[in-house]
């Protein structure tokens, strides 16, 4: 198998872009063109410098926590077919930052898995043969430019701003964010990369969700990648958006793979509702979901509404999409996982550009983006309070904060009992928030 | 002792403002004319309704909770003179609120207690030989409209919304809040007050800090009252302020107080620092403590400090002010605590009323305004994220969340990699954020 090269868009896709982006971006080019295998650090400035520091001394690896999910003390349950509230489950941006600073001691070197892998990409490059490791993160990498470049199609005079990052142990991000552009208000595109080390209570919460994981070691070399996305655009009439797609594995001492599995999913937040958007967007991840199993997508949807729910409002982040974490050999195997999570992947832009290129000029009222302005609020509340990876993430010492709160919304608005006025378009979308709907 | 009248001003206060209210507002008139000696529904249009329904059935009281706070499992570690970090103590926003949702079973009646003092209150009125728990829900209310009246002088074109709620347990309360006035972009002060039941292990648990506590009980009726404030005014110039002050009692059976403590404080949040406010903000604090105990401003103040940190930003949410809780009858008797309270509650307008007089009307520019929602976002950020009470309130079922998020900034902004000039004003606040300062 051949991984997608950048511009390779998926055969079945609704939305085709131009098939060249007329104009590299210079830092995007700058950056790709000298791009070593792993995330090094970058700037645009004369002096690059990380932004994330080595860090003098990593915290104490916390004993109750879960690392197959970054998201504390709770073991999540088994969960298929949308069956009872997983708790310890999510999306959350940066995630794979938390796992950085709690799950590995600190290292004068390298640990040798990283270094290795550096040396095989560096000699042979990654190929179909290559670990699971390695391809993802080719993979996410690769889209990452891929997205970045065409989202800046839409956007001619606004550029994504990159920051690298490194981390002693081993990995590092790439965090590419557009603020204040004509289309998008807010735009984040983010890369992680981590290798660590778990401590074994942290092995023995994870294997409630995975028997392959070895319960008799103290510790494990573990790694994970992922690329996560959240787009708030300027006009009201468009919709917010939200994925993110992760690999996780452990390895033996010789970088052998021990246990794996894939996590993800892609919501969609409007302010207003238009059906024909969001059956769209639905549709599209619905497509890529049934090449691969046509029990996936209303189960991820299901699981979708229930992980975005904002308990203390009774009401969802938005209308819905696609949630999943922990996809082993129990579910299928490696390929054929890897394979779903690309299609998903590859689904995001066309499930969400024709949106926002439909929605982006349309014209709006000063009262239609204060109601906008509200639901952000409602998406700050939502990441704040209930995402337990942010949460998560924010209490943990010397996390990269600014990639974390990538997430949240330029601006956003809190106004004392707001109502939606009778029969209006905003307590539309309301009832709608409150009763999630199928919408394929 | 008498109870102070609500225009009965505290003897030593710098600031005196007219000593007549020229101008009743209907609402507020309306309002206090017909109180009843306990909050009941009110509202201004013709058909009153509450807010807060009668809760069809009450949540199971967690056991691990520590009700003595409201502020989750952990038990606060008894801190005198800035000692140990105290966990589970904070100031929080209609944190009686908090009560009402997990300590108290569901009564078909009001409890005997809520019952006797409301007889009470309407046959002998409130006298200086009356219980605290209606001493102190006296004066909060009587504080309330004061406050609510005083301000709105400031604005003679905006109103305080009054939303009135009861709670079948007993207890209810007021909340007030000015939108998008000349001066404010908004601010509440609310009053809660909770009778309830506390079950035996929060007994166990609030016993560290309070041995009165008897341990042999199955469960003891509580109340609860306080009054919160936050304001955010329009202008960059004018910092925003919050205080809370509360009380709290167990009882036995007949109504008779078994232990007991006062709780509270008031923290400044500029966005840009002008010393001289922020020297009279604790100046004003500091004359208010000193006249009970020289020791209690500079402990007071380090547990500001303490308490109003964002670990995630290496930064605190404001200049400081004073913070304490669990003052009990280890600490100075009742009527010294209480007179202690009421003198910092009575130092709150003289505090901060001459700043936002003196700034309110201060040009500014776009960027200073866009630095303000910043610093909003930052106080989202320790309010969603850090504040125990906030945090405990949302994921509380039936939790009345308008009250509990009154605490917001109207707007608030998040800008990524956000970076203050060197040598800025905003660089000087930044600052000293990072390096809390005694002001006095």
């Amino acid at each position: 198998m051949k991984l997608a090269p950048a511009r390779c868009w998926h055969p079945e896709q609704r939305f085709r872009p131009r098939q060249t982006f007329p104009r590299s971006p210079p830092l995007l080019h700058r950056y790709y063109a000298n791009q070593p295998p792993t995330p090094r650090p970058y700037n645009a400035k004369p002096t690059p410098k990380p932004l994330v520091e080595a860090r003098p001394a990593a915290p104490k690896p916390d004993s109750a926590s879960n690392p197959s999910t970054g998201y504390g003390p709770k073991a999540p349950e088994k969960s298929k077919g949308g069956g009872g509230l997983r708790i310890a489950v999510g999306v959350v941006i940066m995630w794979a930052v938390v796992y950085s600073m709690y799950a590995d001691p600190l290292r004068a070197e390298p640990p040798s898995i990283a270094e290795r892998d550096d040396l095989t990409k560096r000699e042979s490059g990654v190929t179909p043969s290559s670990p699971m490791r390695l391809r993802m993160e080719s993979f996410i990498n690769e889209q990452q430019k891929h997205i970045v470049q065409t989202l800046e199609t839409l956007d001619p005079d606004h550029r994504f701003r990159l920051d690298s990052w490194t981390r002693p142990g081993g990995g590092g991000g790439v965090s590419c964010v557009l603020q204040e552009g004509e289309v998008f208000e807010k735009a984040g595109v983010n890369t992680s990369t981590v290798y660590g080390t778990l401590p074994r209570p942290a092995i023995q919460k994870m294997r409630v969700n995975h028997k392959a994981l070895d319960p008799d070691v103290e510790s494990l070399e573990f790694f994970a990648a992922g690329l996560s996305c959240v787009l708030h655009p300027r006009n009201p009439n468009a919709p917010t958006v939200h994925f993110n797609y992760r690999y996780f594995e452990t390895m033996d001492e010789r970088g052998e793979c021990n246990a794996w599995w894939f996590g993800g999913g892609t919501d969609l937040t409007p302010s207003y509702l238009y059906d024909e958007d969001v059956i769209h967007f639905h549709r599209t991840i619905k497509e890529a979901c049934d090449k691969h199993d046509r029990a996936y997508f209303p189960r991820f949807k299901q699981w979708c509404d229930k992980y975005f729910h904002i308990p203390h409002r009774g009401e969802s982040r938005g209308v819905g999409g696609i949630f999943f974490d922990d996809l082993d050999e129990q579910e299928k195997d490696q390929e054929q996982l890897f394979s779903f999570v690309k299609d998903c992947l590859l689904a995001f832009l066309p499930s969400y550009l024709p949106l926002v290129e439909k929605r982006k000029e349309m014209p709006f009222t000063e009262k239609e983006k204060e109601w906008q302005q509200l639901r952000r609020g409602r998406y700050v509340e939502f990441n704040l309070v209930h995402d337990r990876g942010t949460a998560f993430g924010l209490n943990t010492p010397s996390a990269r904060v600014e990639s974390i709160l990538m997430s949240l919304p330029l601006t956003a608005r809190w106004q004392y009992m707001h109502e939606a006025e009778k029969g209006s378009r905003e307590e539309r979308l309301l009832k709608v928030l409150k009763e999630p709907r199928d919408w394929v």
